[in-house]
This record gives structure tokens, sequence and C-alpha cells, in this order.
């Protein structure tokens, strides 16, 4: 399977399990940088996939999947929101290596950690490949990426 | 062994061995948030010791380091600094694994990543401890921190 359906189906799980919230992946779109104010919910993997899972988010996207996520009802980006956006990372991770064949699931999480800023940037260095899908809710888009070690295909992506 | 001893010797190694620049660490100076335009290399930690290893930099003191660290003679921030940004922070993660006591030394490594920006944080989510050391060279302060999964002393920090 493609890393880009892997990372759809995990998502779109998710969402529809635990956050309750609509969305729909982007197929033809590509992840570009955003502009203003985000948060970026990052993990480390390592073993069999070696490299990083990360989710971009507009405060606005974040603060809608955290009031879904926890029942709350926020309307600006306080310390439950980057809990919220760290956790959704942690559980795309999680989700990516059930679905990995079984030959390279032996993944091991770090913690999650989140950016949170305007204008940044946020990018593996050495030599990577990326995957990366947009996703689209009524609060805005956002974007979920694997950066993951270059060194030859772990299979087709 | 304290986290901070363990930071302040693989840095100095680093820098006397590899870097070829002098630093010092500021014993009696507590990490805190930089403003201006800054670097973020982080690396993801896994197993034994479950985290994040970071380094923040001033630009300067980025650019400075790199220069040191492959010959160069750069004046502005490139992908070669934030290569460079990412490598250090792999070695310092790779130094730390090797002083870490003998049964806990199962760490597994993520790739690096590189923040860039200005007035953007990094920090991890859910409950974490964190040990930080301020270094001093002369273009400038830099910070390198272990943000790790609160589970427990592991051993004295």
């Amino acid at each position: 399977m493609e890393f880009k359906k892997i990372i759809e189906q995990v998502v779109s799980e998710i969402f529809s399990s635990m956050v309750f919230l609509d969305i729909k992946s982007l197929d033809g779109v590509d992840p570009e940088p955003m502009q203003g104010s985000m948060l970026s919910g990052m993990i480390g993997l390592a073993g069999d996939l070696q490299g990083t899972l990360l989710i971009h988010l507009p405060d606005q996207a974040a603060i809608a999947i955290t009031n879904a996520f926890l029942g709350m009802e926020l309307s600006a980006v306080d310390d439950d929101v980057k809990d919220a956006v760290g956790e959704l990372a942690n559980m795309v991770a999680g989700g990516i290596k059930y679905l990995m064949p079984e030959n390279a699931r032996d993944i091991a999480l770090a913690i999650p950690s989140v950016v949170r800023g305007k204008g940044y940037s946020c990018e593996a260095t050495g030599r990577f490949e990326r995957a990366g899908v947009v996703f689209e809710l009524a609060a805005g888009r956002f974007i979920v990426e694997v950066q993951i070690k270059d060194s030859g295909s772990l299979f087709g992506r």
C-alpha cells in the first residue's frame, strides 16, 4: 500500500471513531507551506521505519479538532490544544505502525512534540523521502505527512 | 550521572573533537525561550529512553558552527546550516545513548528535523521531564536539552 493511502486510511478512521468530525482528503492537492499562526505536531519513529510523522494545522483547525475530541468550547490555542495536537500525532503514528507490512512493523515511537508559531518551517535533514496528504474540515485544511530516511524503498510509495 | 552532566560531557567532546570551536557551559544560567531568528535541531529517541533531544540556536551561532564544522564561510542560513544543525542533534543523541547506564542503552534514534523561524515554541506534550544546558561560544549562546517521557526516574537527574 502506498504511504499516502496509509495516511488517508489512518486519519479517516481516527476522525470518524474518536474525533467525530467530518474530513475529506484532497487527492489532487499538494501539501504547501502554511501562512499565519499554526501548530505542528510531530513524533519520531525508530526501528523498521525511521523518520518523523508530522501534522500541520492552522490555529482554527487545531481548535476545532480539540473541541470535538475533548468536548470543549475553546476559542483560542492553549495547552489543551497543544496536548490534543500531540496526541493526534501519536495516534496517527500508532495507526501507521499497525498498517505496515508484518515484516516492517517493529517500530518504536518517541514522544510527541508541538511546534507553535507563525511562518516557521519544519523539515527533516539529510536524505529523506516524504509523503503528505491534505485534509479538509469545516474549520480549514491541515496536512499529515511522513518524512522517512531514504534507505531504499521499503515498499511502493 | 545527572542528565545535565551527560549533556555537558557529550557536547564538550563533540565541539573539541569535531566542530573545533571553544564553548563553555553556563552552569548557573537557566535555558529561556530565544528571541529573533533561530533554528532548532531535534531528534526523537525511542526504547529505554523515550523522548526528544533538542538544540536551539540563534542564526549566528548556527552559522558559526557550520563554518567551523564543514570548513565553510557562510554568512547566512542555508541548507548546509540546516543539515549541520540536524547532524549536530544526531551526534549529541548518539553520545547520550553511549553514556547511559548499560541497562538503559537500548535506544533507537529517529531522524533529525530542523525547525526554522522566529519566535516559535517547541515542546513535548503530555507529562515529561526536561534537562537543559546553556552553552556559550563567541557567536552567541545556544541550548541543548532533552525532554523525556515521565515514567519514574530512570536514574538521578
